[in-house]
């Protein structure tokens, strides 16, 4: 997907919202464990539930990979059941080098049929950088995230004064433009989000924390929106695990529209 | 295993080679590819033919993934064939945060039965302590990787004189102890081999980079080896596509031989 497709997409459904499928056996709605393929089942419904609210989709890799190759299959399932009007984010958060990170590039985009993956930038330009060959294809590199660890060495002090998570952002911008790479910065650093708009106006952010780990929605939105739409907001657990009843979809269904207006009022639109 | 334990089988096996299972369809000998699980094997061969020169093994992840559903069982099928008394690395590379990084510790340690995973160390400690609620399971943490880009942030000056990984090194050592943690130092990085060495006398390292990539074994041996042995020294393509001809099992038992010969005479065993 292109940058003008996205932010044409963002337009039209006048969202920003991107759920989140942590599907994971131990949390979806017990009647489902007895279809075929639970977690493919689950994430169908979800997606045909939140499809009118949400302009993008994120399975994290690891819920599916906890399964072995029966969760593969799922995520299979899910990628080709896809709409293929949305932005689908492999959030793998791999990070290697040459041949593996080509072979990685090869899984999620040619296999898989993502338009995005979220990289680690510990390893540099060559763990980035094969991930860029795909054309209409993007990466999404961390860069201050919203765990509690995160400050652990995203926000050590360089020598230029400059935080590290800011060093990352600088440097690997470079490597390619706004129209193939994004930013991953947590919901609960608003102060990061103005900061790094100032330093990258036209890149995506990719802003997961709102809802379960309490980030402000307000400020996310304007410190981090741009002309463009500029941002994608994750909501993963607050959304597909809103209900674990029959209802699930149904549940799923009105919190992201409740988040969909939320975003169209605050930017008003 | 225990610290104790890997120590005891180097000096037992004369020997801190591990081989890496970079295993790929498109790379090993075309006559395994008619039988039933090619990449199985191809790394069951590999595995009798370097056992005895090897202490440890490292299936690189990223090569089982990119077959889909049908990679996790070649390697779940290689994790039951491993014996137990080599360490077996997970190259992963993960880092993720809280539940994410339980899930994963839980499919690597519980389901696939590895003693180690790599991880990246950008999110912090807590993508990092999940995986050491486990006994005797360790984790590896990506340090001064041997790639062209490892440079681009490990490298970077902090304000207190440090390089990057240097804090990466000294704050999550922290976390755990030298029994359970080790670091990923690229052996062509003598010079911040020696001086990790400095930061930390008793953990192993985990050098990637002798042979195909040019790292030189006898400043590596030197620098960052200790008395308990201290060192893991991968070799992947180097021994395991030595040949891709019929005899590809008995040149890579001679490669994996020469190799541990070498380590046994550097060190004078």
């Amino acid at each position: 997907m292109q940058y003008s497709q996205l932010s044409a997409l963002i337009r039209q459904k006048q969202s920003m919202l991107c759920v989140g499928l942590d599907s994971d056996l131990h949390h979806i709605p017990a009647h489902l464990l007895r279809s075929p393929d639970p977690i493919f089942e689950f994430n169908k419904q979800i997606i045909d539930a939140t499809y009118p609210y949400a302009v993008a989709y994120k399975p994290n890799l690891a819920f599916y990979e906890a399964l072995g190759a029966r969760g593969w299959d799922s995520l299979a399932r899910t990628m080709e059941y896809m709409p293929k009007d949305v932005f689908r984010i492999a959030d793998a958060k791999r990070g290697d080098i040459g041949n593996t990170a080509a072979l990685y590039a090869r899984t999620f985009f040619e296999t898989l049929h993502f338009d995005a993956v979220t990289l680690s930038p510990y390893m540099g330009k060559d763990s980035i950088t094969p991930f860029l060959e795909y054309p209409d294809k993007w990466v999404i590199v961390l860069a201050r995230t919203s765990n509690a660890g995160g400050a652990d060495f995203q926000e050590l002090k360089l020598q230029d004064g400059r935080h590290l998570y800011e060093a990352v952002i600088q440097k690997s911008s470079q490597w390619s433009s706004h129209e193939r790479m994004m930013y991953v910065v947590g919901a609960t650093q608003s102060e990061a989000i103005r900061h790094i708009r100032q330093l990258i106006p036209k890149h995506f952010l990719l802003v997961p924390g709102v809802g379960a780990q309490g980030g402000d929605l307000r400020a996310v939105l304007q410190y981090g929106s741009n002309e463009h739409g500029g941002l994608l907001i994750n909501s993963s657990r607050g959304i597909i695990y809103a209900s674990n009843g029959q209802d699930f979809a149904q549940v799923a269904s009105k919190v992201a529209q409740a988040l969909q207006e939320e975003i169209k009022q605050i930017m008003q639109w």
